[in-house]
């Protein structure tokens, strides 16, 4: 018997019919034999629709109510899926974030799991039933307050509580059926990915693949945990995130570890770069500068330090940031200007970036030449480059994103699943 | 400074506008100089609309569940009152039931308050913020389990929270002005009574006044609570209800107990009548007969036994109970129609209940000989009579309740201020 934890997001709760539709599929997974584990977003539109509703009767709701309202949501699409559950003749419970011992720290609407004591679900389970968990809440035990988890949240409940329970999978269910190897909206051809490591996973989300949340993903590795994102509305398999080899891994057969080189290819629109003009070429200038941005709360992802080259002791530092956060950030730099003692502020919030993700890229020497190329020949010019062991990004002109996206998923044979090997021959 | 317990019903708190509405009068509440805790129900249609979505996905939901998808009503009501109240530059601070102590049975649906804790509540109130506390909704402290109370549960639930944390009165916000004479529907004449005793409020909302239940006057009575009933979208005073001389009151000048000998006129069409035919007269077949009832979970109201008449041992036994619960009983009855040994059952639901409440009644031998007359010259036949201290009841035909229901009003001078007291003098 394994133990299966399911997220249902709010796409596939969205109204009646989606309920029915993920109830049916929650006792069939119990039928086949499984204790089943279910974590629900609220339904569809909730969420915003309570957001809207805050925003009607305050313009600045005190964070507390802010999640004791959202919590509402869950609450809601929690007990109709156990309702729709109870009319398949199969028993569910529903448990609120507090009830299935999601601990977190105090900060209200972005709280973090600071431990997870699913003994109420342990119970349920151990009595046959299936426990339904609310995603996205918590508790946290110093307050004694209803906290809210923020952004990938009902991902994080899924997999903290796979975790906790020593369950064998977290699926992920979407509205798509799977990980892409690019943005289909954007590569039309762009193919399903079968399998892909927790790491190559982890660069995809912080590059911009929108379909699982960094935070989760993280959690996920460190625990050891496979996570199969896949769709709600067939039954087809999707894509499994899988852990190093030699953790413990239990999955159906035919899902092997042996991978392509080359995963895929994601972007992001969301952020801006910043760069700081002619900072004194000292030590500890740039430790300077990215303490300042800290301070404003921002969230850097790429930085890049040119070289000294106009002789006069000085360089310019670039970064980027997410837009949302660029007008704090900027406003912070611009107060230190004096004591840091650079020229000038450039801010350019019309970029994209691009990163190629796959393993082993480091040891394929032809890899970044290809990329480099294939942009290249699009006509597309860069203007950050940075590196991981499997990842290359470079940020362009966001209105040549697109483009570039297109250009490198092509040059790299993703459009065609058999071709992928060309590059890195059977993987390793 | 006073601790005042405001209740406000899900028609003050239907839309942004409400709450807005409700949170300026808590906050010039609190800034008159009060310690102020504030009981809401969910918005407007929120309860219907999830009772709603209960049904799309399930045919019987289950209870457990239920309470669960109920209590996100409050949780939302709440949480955005405290928002308009912080935009009013006050602090407010929302409690569920479970966070309020409102400790309950486990009976899921209609639970009983068994204790009430509100720690939490009178922390907030020492902090100088405003409390605002989910109704009808506690928790089990047997079954750790979320509970929900039941018709009349948030008018219960700022009783039961004013009553534990020794508050001077609890004020119940409705969408009329108080309590009236009679239903102003059915009587446009109809006067608002300034103060009332609990024990004659009892009656008006054991007979079919619909503005407080029963249950909430019940508890108030028990605590010497007094409660003032009155209107959200006014500042005039509504009906104090009051308990027994002697009890602790301290209400604002002009109240006092002096009162009119007739409180009003109540009117119920929820109920229909069973008879009993021919019960053997001998001792225990009225107590077998409403045992009977009493298994099948029936509220039995008005019981009226005919002295036999026919010389043939045997009499009549009718009573009255909700319509809801009639088919229930008349089942069990004819399961029970051998061994009980009666020879027939008739039921009307076509009836109508008419009740006048008044202290003082039983000692003034005139209102008895004043209430038939009226009814007679009205053209309304009785069907049962039924007495206490303080009311007279009467079943007639539901089409002729409106005209019956008038012609009382009329008889003890309640269409007009003035007239009221000659019937009693200056009342006790």
């Amino acid at each position: 018997m394994s133990l299966i934890v399911q997220k249902y997001g709010g796409s596939s709760v969205a109204d009646a019919a989606g309920i029915k539709r993920v109830a049916r599929r929650v006792v069939d997974t119990q039928n086949a034999g499984n204790e089943v584990v279910v974590v629900v977003s609220a339904m569809g539109d909730t969420t915003d629709e309570l957001l809207d509703l805050a925003a009607e009767v305050a313009d600045q709701p005190p964070a507390r109510e802010l999640d004791m309202l959202m919590t509402a949501g869950e609450r809601i699409s929690m007990a109709l899926l156990a309702m729709a559950i109870h009319n398949l003749d199969a028993v569910a419970q529903s448990f609120t974030g507090s009830q299935a011992g999601m601990i977190t720290d105090g900060i209200h609407g972005k709280a973090r799991i600071i431990d997870v004591d699913p003994h109420r679900v342990r119970t349920a389970l151990d009595k046959g039933n299936i426990a339904i968990v609310a995603g996205f809440q918590g508790m946290s035990r110093q307050t004694n307050e209803i906290t809210t988890m923020g952004r990938g949240g009902s991902d994080t409940t899924a997999v903290a509580l796979a975790a906790a329970l020593d369950a064998d999978v977290c699926e992920i269910y979407t509205d798509v059926d799977g990980v892409y190897t690019a943005d289909p909206r954007v590569v039309p051809s762009a193919q399903k990915i079968d399998r892909i490591s927790s790491e190559e996973m982890l660069e995809m989300a912080a590059s911009g693949a929108k379909i699982l949340h960094l935070r989760c993903v993280e959690y996920a590795r460190r625990f050891g945990l496979p996570i199969h994102v896949r769709s709600s509305f067939s039954d087809l398999e999707g894509t499994w995130v899988l852990p190093s080899p030699g953790d413990k891994i239990k999955i159906s057969e035919g899902v092997a570890l042996e991978q392509p080189i080359i995963s895929g290819v994601a972007h992001d629109r969301s952020e801006g770069k910043v760069t700081v003009v002619g900072v004194p070429d000292i030590p500890g200038k740039a430790a300077e500068i990215f303490g300042i941005i800290a301070g404003a709360h921002s969230n850097i992802d790429m930085i890049v330090q040119n070289i000294s080259t106009r002789g006069s002791g000085k360089t310019d530092i670039s970064f980027t940031l997410p837009i949302v956060e660029g007008a704090d950030a900027l406003a912070a730099l611009r107060a230190a200007q004096e004591s840091v003692g650079f020229e000038s502020l450039i801010y350019d919030d019309q970029i994209g970036k691009l990163s190629l993700i796959g393993a082993g890229m480091r040891s394929n020497p032809g890899v970044s030449f290809r990329f480099f190329k294939a942009l290249s020949e699009a006509g597309v010019n860069i203007d950050l480059i940075s590196t991981s062991e499997i990842r290359i990004s470079v940020v362009t002109r966001a209105d040549l994103l697109d483009t570039a996206v297109r250009a490198v998923h092509k040059a790299f044979g993703l459009d065609t699943e058999d071709e992928v090997t060309v590059y890195g021959g059977t993987g390793r």
